[in-house]
């Protein structure tokens, strides 16, 4: 029996495109050594459409969510206020489809140099689980006496125990086929509402996972752990903001945006779950061949192992490592191969078995 | 005419006593040798005091207040429940001093190392200002359901055109004297409510200094460019919350918590401001001599500055650089001196005239 999977291919924006069309190749590649198919569906998305057609997420959603997950370029440009794309499309991709955790995994792949001095690949080895719905990403605030000096704007974080539940419960299940530690990440002594909320469900589900150990660290001395004592984390889960914050901090570690990759994932099938890398559109260097799709194509790599293919992923992973650890640099004119000849590397080790 | 200023001091516990000792004498070296004067009054406050008494700020407030300066050692103590201390001294005397700007330079200080492979003093040399009264940090929240799986936790940031007038128009004068260059943080696209506020006082303000130029950066950009191009920035103005995590990764980036330094500034008169070192009570080493006391020096330094003695903070400033860089460790029994061998050779500089 053949396994066939909807996908739904959103390249987006300025190198989206580019670095997804490696990822693609790759995933034909994947398809022909390990005998599964996907079956494509291409949909503009992104600044470039919704200057165009004005459309954001609204005029998609339904399309997408009988797909079986969605493959993601990016998105952004200039001439699109601020915000618009954010919430009018990722956010809203994100709440509507309850794509509850944003899983991104800290790896140092051997041969990707860290800007960290003497950070080595064993020592750097966690993935950050980000709650993806709710915290202060609602977005709700209120402002009075506008344009006033008097003006006061009162700003929001929502949090439910079920939201924080369901995120928190997929990292200790994460933890136990790992090192078996999980670390929560929060500011608790001053943010004591929601820290309360967090540090209580925590707390309450440690007891169904006696297996996992249980570590806290402030948000601010994050910054301090995860740059210089990576080895102190397995698993990491935090709320919206904060894992805004330390997953970039994680990208740096790890040798930057190009590597780095995520998952935004429905924990209940009840819509499809999204998989991008973490760069943006990077505008001023489309075209050029000058993007490294790794990190789109690792973000493939979590999109096989999510629908089920395990073989398939670890071997998208497995060759990317390869060929990161090749490369000069991780970009720029400097990378030694194009996007392009990067992607066909990739699926050449992929498809031949090598990796 | 001999300028004479009272100066609080609070060593607090841990390793705070040890190195506002050392701070102390250095502060007598450059008495000498600069010709003012200051009257010192010691006051028990922390953990231990709290645990003894059941006193915070509360009781000490109003002998505080009449104060031209506060300096201070450092607080906490596992015994302490986590949150009690913070909010009951720290943020209380932050907001009830309307200890407005939260002022940390930070700079890369030659022959410290810095964990960021190829970091060089020229290229690190900014000063983040941190709004210190409001925001996230009034504490406030309400739980609707606690102890239910229908539990919602709802925190609230308040931001007040007053208060982030006062903080972004500190922000312009001090880039005035400096590399006239001001960079927002804050993360606009999402804290709408919030972030509409500040970015309205930065362009309202911008138009009185025309000097200085005006960038902005979201707080997760930061947590890339910070420690790869902190040559971008010359004074970061940020809120509270996001100001609290990007001082921690500038500590980083300048070598660790041992040289990192700040001033919490009244900036009106209405109360004294207070000088600390970044680093906590470390109680695991009290006692032992492997503190380093160069960030309570160069809190000393920030606050002979603020009294209006620059020359004595320069020295005190330079002295503690010159020997920084001698160090062949930032602490521990590896540091090569003891706390006091550290602070008697930055005050026998001072005091020499050879810094
Ligand atoms: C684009 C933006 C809305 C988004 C976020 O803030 O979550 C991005 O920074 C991310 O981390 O995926
Ligand atoms: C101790 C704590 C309340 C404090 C804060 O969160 O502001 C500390 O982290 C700091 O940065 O000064």
């Amino acid at each position: 029996m053949t396994h066939s999977y909807s996908v739904a291919v959103l390249p987006g924006d300025g190198i989206g495109p580019e670095v997804v069309g490696s990822a693609l190749e790759v995933l034909d590649a994947a398809e022909q050594r390990f005998g599964f198919r996907t079956e494509r569906s291409e949909f503009e998305a992104g600044a470039q459409h919704y200057l165009r057609t004005g459309e954001l997420f609204d005029e998609l959603a339904e399309k997408l969510r009988s797909q079986d997950a969605i493959l993601f370029g990016s998105m952004g440009d200039p001439h699109v206020t601020p915000g618009i794309l954010e919430r009018g499309f990722i956010l809203e991709m994100r709440q509507r489809f309850e794509q509850a955790a944003n899983v991104r995994p800290v790896r140092l792949y051997p041969g990707v140099p860290s800007p960290i001095t003497g950070l080595t690949p064993e020592r750097c080895e966690l993935v950050i689980v980000r709650e993806n719905t709710e915290g202060a990403y609602v977005g709700r605030g209120s402002t009075v006496h506008a344009g006033t000096p008097n003006a006061v704007a009162m700003q929001e974080s929502l949090n439910t125990r079920a939201g924080i539940e369901r995120v928190v419960d997929f990292s200790f299940r994460l933890a136990l086929g790992r090192r078996r530690k999980l670390t929560l990440c929060h500011k608790t002594n001053i943010l004591v509402a929601a820290g309360q909320l967090w540090q209580e469900v925590v707390n309450d589900l440690a007891r169904l996972y006696p297996e996992v150990e249980v570590d806290y660290v402030h948000v601010d001395a994050m910054c301090f752990h995860l740059p210089l004592t990576p080895e102190r984390f397995d698993v990491v889960v935090t709320d919206n903001l904060f894992g805004d914050i330390i997953t970039d901090l994680g990208a740096v570690i790890q040798g930057g945006l190009g590597v780095a990759t995520s998952a935004n994932l429905n924990l209940s099938g009840s819509a499809p779950s999204m998989f991008e890398a973490i760069h943006g559109s990077a505008p001023d260097i489309a075209g050029k061949g000058w993007a490294n799709p790794s990190g789109a194509i690792l973000s493939l790599a979590l999109m096989l192992g999510h629908l089920g293919e395990g073989d398939a992923a670890r071997a998208v992973e497995a060759a990317t490592v390869q060929v990161l650890g090749e490369l000069p640099a991780l970009a720029g004119a400097e990378m030694g191969m194009s996007t392009s000849e990067v992607g066909a590397r990739i699926a050449e080790l992929v498809a031949s078995g090598q990796a």
